[in-house]
């Protein structure tokens, strides 16, 4: 339970960084940089996840996923969201289950 | 605190899942075909994320992320781990923080 | 030097298709579905393309390969452009070569 | 019809520089790091001709999709394939038109 609040201090560390000077550090260049430079961030390490897992390197894949979340939190952070959204979009969805979720997600399709 | 623990338990339900036959689930289907089909989904859900960003749409946004973030999930499991071994990784990362960490994590490379 | 006027061909194809009743063929509905469905196919046809370069079927990455550059086809032509502007920017670089090239190209970038 | 032939020309260029010395120019290293050196590059490509698209900058479309092009090519070199086959499979699918293609390719899917 301790473990998961990292990604809450993360989008708060985030949210800090986000008026910094851009050589204050790796995020807040980051954020200077704006958006499509955080879009190419998360293409980037989606593309080393799929890698990773290919090559079946498990602490490699951990590393690699740790960086899409990472990069995830940053440009959620550059629309004014944070990690808080996306877990109460996913408490959301629990309880309806499997295919069915997606049913109900998708509508008709 | 209590957001933040969605993402064990969403873990634990994907183990569940796991042995269950394809029929049964969404996920479990996904768990049968195999890794490419999660690959493609992890995939496809970051193409979503990045067309959500661009639309300026935040309520898309959060949703197209949290089915990435699932998908992570999904991929995680199939590897024969979960949300507690990037959750982990991120927490090792803290305190290294910015520009630093991220010289750090590359080292030599 | 025959093979290659397909691709101009079509290009052809594709701007007497652009006015067409959606329902008239794949490509009519792709543009009229417009920018994000047909950056989605370019996207989700490079993840099949990567998986079917991993998988080392060459069969298979020839047709995902047609694929994406087929949908590349579309794109240009969503946006007035065609596979001549495209052709001509590679002649362009052309005696350019290797790391040089690169180098040219992203400058002071 | 006569700039189709680039491609061509592009396909027996990187034939030759296959077994260079890695120094000896940008493709030659590619080739040296490998596959996912190279796949990353593809999809590193398709993120960037998707961000010149939604910029609406026709100029860095065309010079992106370029790009694309290019390291599609050393892709299918490294897998001693070459642009012919894909151009091939092109014309081979000409005249099967729309969605009566793809429904031809994807079978009963």
């Amino acid at each position: 339970m301790i473990d998961a609040t990292v990604l809450l201090r993360l989008g708060q560390t985030l949210e800090m960084r986000k008026g910094a000077a851009p050589e204050s550090s790796y995020v807040a260049e980051l954020f200077h940089r704006g958006e499509d430079a955080i879009l190419r961030k998360v293409g980037e390490e989606t593309i080393e996840v799929m890698l990773a897992s290919k090559s079946g390197d498990k602490l490699h894949l951990v590393s690699e996923m740790a960086d899409l979340w990472f990069h995830s939190l940053v440009l959620l952070s550059s629309h004014g969201l944070g990690p808080v959204d996306v877990l109460h979009e996913l408490r959301r969805r629990e309880g309806i289950s499997g295919i069915d979720e997606k049913a109900a997600r998708t509508g008709g399709a």
